[in-house]
């Protein structure tokens, strides 16, 4: 599979896509509809607004882990009348058979796909994998089939921000007349992009300049990606608006922290079989997604040491029971080493020398540079054996070897399949309401970052009640009116912190 | 003890009290001493601010549970300048011996006091207790000492809201010339309000108006009393500026949590022995209260069943692991009850003749009436003996009985000695801080309800770290750059919810 | 309270006793009623025994912990047709008003004493407690009410051994005709024992042995009293049948393990308020106490380490999550420090020397030797300080303190009030059961040390089941065949380790 | 791959196996490696025991789950002196990669293996399975090679009994001089068996009786096989002497408790990343695997409720917070059913009717009939789909499904690799150590069911603390000697249950 040997002439005829391979959409189409009866938030918004189809008229331009449980969102958005393009948000985080059967539909055959593009496949090279996501921008052939004239989506689906980066940096750059020459302090990775861009500029030079112009609004799913935006936001950059789905209660309190409990062992069992009760692990933030990952790991009978920057959390990781502690003090002794910080170079390459003999090292926080890989692989006699994909040993002078699991990308989506459903299901949920918000209501938004209602957010809960046999007690009038609330909600001021 | 034998004209002499039994002092002290090891917020903000003297000059008068550890708040108060006047803010939760120590001093004696003037005792009635919030507004002695003509305090210090309760309907009944008239509708403890407001407004009617205008601010303990003052604040009605300190991390996810997973089960037991393992134990309302007591019950063994109103925190306590039902259906299976809701009659007197024989009753939650006791006493053949102090045995027409502990007031307070002294350390550090903030910046907090910047929420629990042991990482300029912070904080943005 | 002032001659006329103050005993009278329905075991036994008197005729001498829940055992015993003479097997253990209550009966009165003569109060001397201890066999006023002339019991029921101790040594030393003379090397508690039988020897050279000669066989309650029982039978020199009621599954994993999980934070709390949650506190031994003991105190958050001898209890602790390490490399980190070892010297003066400043110290092992406060009371320029009973600060000239509770004796009975009931009618339902099997069926238990019958102990737990709501499921016929078993029980083989 | 497709003619010159696909060792020798650092317990056996060569001349017929940490078992034997034949225990637990790299061992290719004879691959029929189990007894070969004439091997070491039943079957058939015709209440497990034996017995009439005299002993794994060795032993059937591995405590109360623990969460993970987190999740049985199903499940957010039909067992489990109910009385609310209790029919076609649409079904007890999915298909209406191998979606006549696992065997094999190594590491030195006492000190075990000395049970606990980080407290004399042990153990008496 490569991105420069897609049939693309072929597409005219049926979905345009780059998936690994069409024929395992049967079972790709298996796992969705189990995964549907794990995703009663979903469903449920299905038999809601199907009828009225508030997203007729989206072009939605998705940019997320092309999963299986996303494979129900993209199904619900086109339930509620959308156009969908979409690609992955990470080299390793697709599940082929869930790419083929969205591209193929639930009607549709290997032949005759009848689903919805999709550009994804598992291991892309960062070449590929921007190639991908340019793709998702593309919107001609729908164009010419609706015989009009739009440049591009009107709408973003993202994680992470790598598509509104895209726009952003495209328009800046066209406004600016020239991409900017790639320097020795760029990254690998943003060489990429720039890249991409300097063909685009050349080819179009107001291409990203219309397509921003078109676009009512962006979704994004996690911490970092609203950090970029507000960074935007505050700097007066941001093109549209933008709806931080990450701060519902039920994304941020949900995905990131009983997310993570169960994919951080699932993905470390995958990859090492290792025992995880009895080791000493060390978890780097305390933040939702390392309470889950401290949470998950003494559950399983390890002992968690947490390190911590900020004071709040350290002394709720102390209230919480665990030793608080600086990597450097205790990198001795640890048996597994997780980041979940969201920050870069947590992990230092002298750390990884200092580590235990053939302690596993793995990131379930956000990019890749939590962990410094890099300025491991520039010592002197380090040295590194693939074990199974996305696992690698890197052997190191001391004589001792380190097993870093997904290349130091997100192990969870690397080495396991990603969040579960269920949990998913309440994410996503926050994803459609606040796609139908800016899509259908986007007075309400001007150019911005927003946050959905707690209306909204209490009724992604409450979806999902039913499914694991929760009955919600009812305020009387009486007792709402001694808080102050109204008897269906929302129950609580917006700087409650649940 | 009784308000009426109080020998107030000892008191030119001395320091003005109404306490139980100076001879407790000593035993105070020695509690005191210890307290003050745990307390390192507390003792930490002496060091720091004991030189500048910041709260010079201000009359603080304090209502809030008369315990050992507020007896280190209070002295904490008079080394950074203050002068304060206090009484407890709950009938039951006065430790007699710490009220004692406070009014006798460090350098007292039973004989000299030399402290503090505190009106509270263990177990007042009604009446007494309003007396002894009344008496926290009578300055005149001070003021005679000062020769000056002061009118009350000018900063207020509430635990429930019950001190700024007493200065605003004061106030607005003087601007009506009339205290109403009270009806049947009015519970008895507003009957007592009435009465007293009465009295003050033939004596002095325009008292509390001139006391509301001396008042820069106050600070605010809890939820429930938060919550008064945003209604008053948003009814146009706030006289003067007041802080949430229930909104500092560092108070309402440690204090209502942490203080409640310890000192629910030390109630449970010191009031009955009953065995907490292997019980079955509802918890109704899964906010930061019931999230500790449900952490603390399953740490004992306990099956812990939850009920909710807010799908949200539904939903969470699901995930923790616990079924969600309403009280209603699973009643004759309870062998314990807490009440950990804020709202009124969430245990009605049906619940209370449904429960199993013996069972255990007690409410963590706020006021007395979540569990509807006057209801229950209401039903005919209903009978009650004192097992001992604050533990009572209702007998009920069904032949059951069940064990109601501090009448339906807060146990932890009235069963067991309040939260231990490290929490609320962290808690009474933010009420420092917020005092000192509003009497030393008031320009900085008009009229309305504030929250502690920040950066002070960080240095309380920056004061707590090292008695724990926690040793904090730092980010290196590159890190705090990479998210966009100082290096020395705050890490977080205002709606990060912890 | 002295052994001394006793009325003995009054006893004549009414039930012989030595306790704190008969007029406790209304107040005991409302703990036993609430206890009783605390131990169902015990008074499912009197509904099925009582008709039957399977004790009648038995004559039981009991050193046992003088709680409320003893009370409730003792009335038990009476019930089933025993007469029962009872001391406490520690000397700050006895419930005063328990004492109070069983020495009046639920029929008599202060004035008017009609229940079971009982030797014991809160606070006891070494001598006054072996004096107590004495008392349990001198059986005159009753052989001569009876008209008979039996010497002493016929039966033991015995917590840590005191009782047998002195039968075994009396009879040793007539046998032997002389008391040893009491050396240096002897404990200061030992040399009371030699006072004790010295007198004895002079007054009546053969006591001891006719008692020993009378005696059926004793239950003994206590993993450390069945080792001395294991070494006297070893060692040939046993007198009587023995029954290990700590080898009961429903004594030793249950009340070791989950009585100590309750009664160690309920004394803890009492004793001191220290906030347990964010502390480091050491667990010395993980046998069950031990366990129970780490389980509740990362239950309320704290972070908890471990110290083992025995490789496989070490093994155990690692796999639940604990740090496994010596006191010494970690004892200047210590907040908390338990001994649950049953072992002498855990803790040295150098340990305490080296704690950090108000450190707790407290045993729930066995006996008082387990922290050397003999070793640190040796110790130049230490200096002790009561804070309240039980609970005593040694300040050291380290310029440190720590805060000792019980003397270093039993915490959970010193500082607390025991197990709670439900866990001790577990126990306490053994006991009945060994005293009928050993008292009724005596010729089944020749002179050794036995177990019950694995059926008697699944009896004790069947008791138990329906209080907690537990539904059984119970074996078809069929499935019973295919285990090998009988579908009533018992289910498991001697040697399966739950 | 199918028994009868095997090249045997080509085995003269290489190693005698039958495996998926020689091409695989090389996957496998890499998991082998890191299994190898986690099993420091049989690698220090290597280190101890391998110069001395205990183990030469013994020839062991293994039948266990041909996993990646038997292969470090197997290599350890042989390093210790063994020859050895191999086949797995269960159809489906075979890591093909783990069975080809031991065929090849570690100095041979696929060309040219030089290793050890397997006969076992990844979902075998039961005809082959048997087939493969009888290889395990065919010595000729290597008879042959040696030039001598043994019937077959002199040592068993089996999981499950299903060696043991071979021999001693065959040989009960062989003197009655018939094999029983099967019968329809046979299971179609046992007519494979009796078909073995029918063919064995036309072809040499005396083979089991010869293979049976040869052998020294047995070492039995589980509970189920130590169960049919009691049985015989009783029965006077036991053909030669056996060792309970099971009964060690660092094999029952680790692999089976710490190993499930692991297992389970993975298995279910794996086989369909269904979130466990708020699920309600019933397990069948509290013993030492329910026990480790029950915490793992908990440790992941899941309520948990417990079924028992042993009365102690039940109370733990209560004890422990959980709900113990009937499967009757709660079926319709469960998500997920896991079995735990080593007996039949505990899910009957009835309960699997009843469950929730979609809830999993899986069994971590011992054999297939466990869950009675027999029953189920016969049920009218049923059908099945494959979801992927190991996951099968059951379709029910009421319109609901189940997702049974494993077919009903052992999930954690089927669905994922069984235990994590450092637990198979503490169960396999328990095997290793047993082979060397049986065969190296025969004479101290006669016919009969021993367990090893539990001086051997501690050394290995000892063998794994380094690997943890753990450091043991040492016994000073004095305390030896106050406890009445020897300083270097064993420290606890037999009936000890830790």
């Amino acid at each position: 599979m490569s991105i420069t040997e897609a049939p693309r002439a072929d597409h005219a005829r049926q979905i345009d896509h780059l998936v690994a391979d069409l024929a395992l959409a049967e079972a790709g189409r298996h796992q969705i509809r189990l995964a549907e009866h794990e995703m009663p938030g979903l469903m449920r918004l299905r038999d809601e607004f199907g009828p009225t189809q508030p997203l007729a008229g989206a072009r939605i331009a998705g940019s997320l882990h092309m999963t299986v449980q996303t494979a129900v969102l993209i199904e619900t958005l086109t339930a509620l009348g959308a156009s969908v393009r979409w690609a992955s948000c990470n080299i390793f985080s697709t599940q082929d058979e869930a790419a083929a059967a969205v591209v193929v539909g639930p009607t549709g055959t290997p032949e005759q796909p009848a689903g919805v593009p999709v550009f994804a496949w598992k291991g892309e090279t960062l070449t590929e994998y921007w190639a991908c996501t340019e793709r998702i921008f593309d919107w001609s052939a729908e164009s010419a089939a609706a015989g009009t004239d739009f440049a591009g989506p009107n709408m973003l689906l993202d994680d992470g921000g790598d598509a509104t980066l895209l726009v952003h940096r495209g328009a800046q750059f066209e406004r600016a007349g020239a991409v900017p020459a790639t320097t020795a302090a760029d990254s690998a990775e943003y060489a990429v992009v720039l890249d991409v861009l300097r063909r685009s500029l050349d080819r179009e030079p107001d291409r990203w300049q219309r397509i921003a112009a078109g676009i009512r609004g962006v979704t994004e799913e996690t911490t970092t990606g609203v950090h970029r935006l507000h960074e935007l936001s505050e700097a007066g950059q941001l093109l549209f608006a933008a709806m931080d789905v990450n701060g519902s209660v039920t994304k941020s309190k949900f995905d990131n922290r009983y997310g993570i409990r169960h994919s951080l062992p699932d993905g470390l069992n995958r990859a090492t079989d290792v025992l995880i009760g009895g080791k000493t692990v060390f978890v780097a933030g305390y933040g939702d997604v390392g309470k889950g990952a401290a949470e998950a790991l003494r559950g399983q009978g390890a002992r968690v040491i947490v390190s911590e920057v900020d004071p709040i959390n350290a002394l709720q990781a102390a209230m919480d029971g665990f030793q608080v502690a600086r990597l450097d003090d205790v990198v001795e002794q640890i048996d597994i080493l997780i980041t979940a910080t969201g920050n870069t170079r947590v992990v230092t390459a002298d750390h990884l020398l200092g580590l235990k003999h053939l302690a596993v090292v793995a990131n379930v926080g956000h990019f890749d540079d939590e962990i410094d890989l890099a300025g491991l692989a520039a010592v002197s006699g380090v040295d590194t054996v693939q074990i199974k994909p996305q696992v690698h040993e890197w052997r190191l002078p001391t004589g001792r070897s380190v097993l870093v699991l997904s290349e130091g990308r997100l192990m969870n989506l690397g080495n396991a399949t990603g969040h579960p459903s269920f949990v998913m299901s309440t994410s996503f949920a926050n994803q459609v309401l606040a796609q139908i918000e800016l899509f259908a209501d986007g007075a309400a938004y001007p150019v911005g970052v927003s946050v959905l209602p707690k209306l909204l957010d209490e009724k992604v809960a409450r979806l999902h009640l039913d499914a694991l046999g929760v009955r919600l007690t009812e305020l009387s009038d009486e007792q709402a009116q001694y808080i102050g609330v109204d008897p269906a909600g929302p129950f609580k001021r917006d700087d409650y912190r649940y």
